[in-house]
């Protein structure tokens, strides 16, 4: 009998490189570096390392970045300007500003076609909707949120997503319960996990929440159940994995009722389990922010991307038309549906 | 809403085909068709049906079938004439033949370097201790029975086996419950599952076992537990997957009791699921009869490249013994140890 336990704990670092090599693979096919802009307007520290953190990430894996300190009364004018700036591919707020419900205004001034964060009314409608395009044709895909999109990429690489199922069902059979339900990360991963096959247990100082798309899947997107009077103690011994994401450094995870061989993750700031996880988990993932970094990359890549694709439509369309045929006429039409779904 | 729940049902042909391709990349780099022989004794239907699907498999992948109808009290020596023809490569016996104890004394007349079902007491005995290798250096790995091992290679292929996990214990944190405790197929299955890293629930008409390796995995390999009072009511619910090999048309798997998202895979030759656990499950396996049979071949071969490997240890103990140091001595009794240990 040996006296360590079988526990895997795989660093951010480490998860991130696999990520990073796809995104400079994008990157290397484009003509130019991608240019993210970033906008501090808040004193919070912590805001001034991530500002840091990205310019200097980007730097290093091909994309332009630029950091604009602009006094928080000046944001929303600058914003409009970077919008409408063709330099500019992807635009970055570091919040929080305010702190209030003016930080959310401000989320929605973002152009959708370079929000990087994947904060716009639309892509968080998508997402809650099991959406998964931004066009009919199924060629644009709709931007995630970067810590929720993270967790799922790490899962991804755990293998916890199941590749033998169809895309979009891969999590059918886990059972997952999310410590945190916070518009930011905590509710829109439970509906993402949830979304994707999984029975997701939301949990929050307040309640137990159930996320499922129902037996079968036969649901087409996740809805959600009330269960009263489940706490951890009803969730965590039924739960594959475990992911906690809760702010402050009195909140401990009970290890003692996490379930022999589940997979933890922590994505707070804060360390939200004890070392003796790994006395009972098979994974464990100590934190998240290096691949939250290369899944911002990643949205940014797919944006210009995005954007290269509804321009090449855009020629064909005129080409077309210059010189159509009733027959062509069909075919413009068709193209322009696309082309406005994918960029509106 | 969909009216068909999402279960994806693979038929045991397709699992078996990419196990084959596996198989013929390895005999193509032999110098000969391994060749093996079959023996009959039995009146039994299925054994013969078993015998001319073994033989048209092996043909039509490039190995040498024989098969060989003998009288069941001439059996015992036809086996032993087969231990010592160097043409034969492999051995298979088609049971039952007395249907007693007699039969299992019949299976240790096979040469363990020619028993391609793994029944030899060595290999049973280093299944159930979970000892991987015939040898010090780790090069010769132990022979499995077919069935056990082909519901292994078929939980690999649905990625039920974590592969971010080490090699050894890549089942940790899954849950699985098999039905049917004979020598033959359940309790090794259990047991293989178990030393794998599953905590494993045995179900019988008696009772129901666990079969784990402790917290963290501490242990070496699997220990049994009884749990008195448990049945498939209090198993089910709680496992991942779910492995049935009940023979007798009666038994039915209860699918009201199985877990939403399960794996549930049928061995036996009657119908233990019953066509609702589509409703229930993400996977679904019928049948693993063609499976098994290409772990047949693939045992063969093996035992095939094992024999070449000793042999090839004993040239080189040979050359090294012609005309040897203090120091090449040393070499000699260690290769000697390896080769022994290899083949004893």
């Amino acid at each position: 009998m040996s006296s360590n336990p079988h526990c895997k704990v795989v660093l951010g670092g480490t998860l991130a490189k696999k990520l990073l090599g796809e995104v400079q693979e994008g990157v290397k096919k484009l003509q130019r570096a991608p240019l993210l802009v970033g906008f501090l307007s808040s004193s919070d520290p912590a805001a001034r390392v991530y500002a840091e953190w990205t310019g200097r990430t980007c730097k290093e894996n091909g994309f332009g970045y630029e950091l604009q300190e602009v006094d928080r009364e000046e944001l929303e004018g600058a914003l409009i300007n970077a919008n409408n700036d063709d330099r500019v591919d992807g635009i970055i707020v570091y919040y929080p500003i305010f702190g209030n419900r003016q930080d959310q205004y401000l989320q929605q001034i973002v152009d959708a076609k370079k929000d990087v964060e994947g904060l716009s009314h639309q892509y968080i409608f998508n997402m809650y909707q099991n959406k998964r395009f931004l066009d009919e044709a199924q060629e644009q895909k709709s931007v995630l949120p970067c810590t929720p999109l993270a967790v799922c990429k790490i899962l991804e690489q755990l293998l916890i997503y199941n590749t033998i199922l169809p895309y979009g069902n891969r999590l059918h059979g886990r059972t997952i319960t999310v410590i945190n339900r916070s518009e930011v990360v905590g509710r829109p991963l439970a509906a993402l996990l949830a979304n994707d096959g999984a029975r997701v247990f939301s949990v929050d100082i307040e309640d137990v929440q159930e996320f499922t798309r129902g037996a079968g899947l036969r649901k087409r997107r996740h809805e959600v159940i009330e269960k009263p009077d489940w706490t951890l103690e009803t969730c965590l011994p039924l739960s594959d994995v475990v992911i906690s994401g809760v702010p402050g450094e009195k909140f401990k995870v009970p290890i003692e009722l996490v379930r022999e061989g589940a997979v933890c993750i922590n994505f707070s700031s804060e360390k939200n389990f004890d070392p003796s996880v790994k006395e009972k988990a098979s994974i464990y993932i100590p934190a998240i922010g290096k691949v939250t970094i290369v899944v911002l990359l990643r949205n940014l890549l797919r944006i210009v991307q995005n954007r290269i694709e509804s321009s090449k439509r855009a020629t064909e369309i005129k080409e077309i038309a210059a010189d159509a045929s009733p027959e062509q006429m069909a075919r413009i039409t068709e193209q322009l549906k696309r082309t406005t779904q994918a960029t509106s």
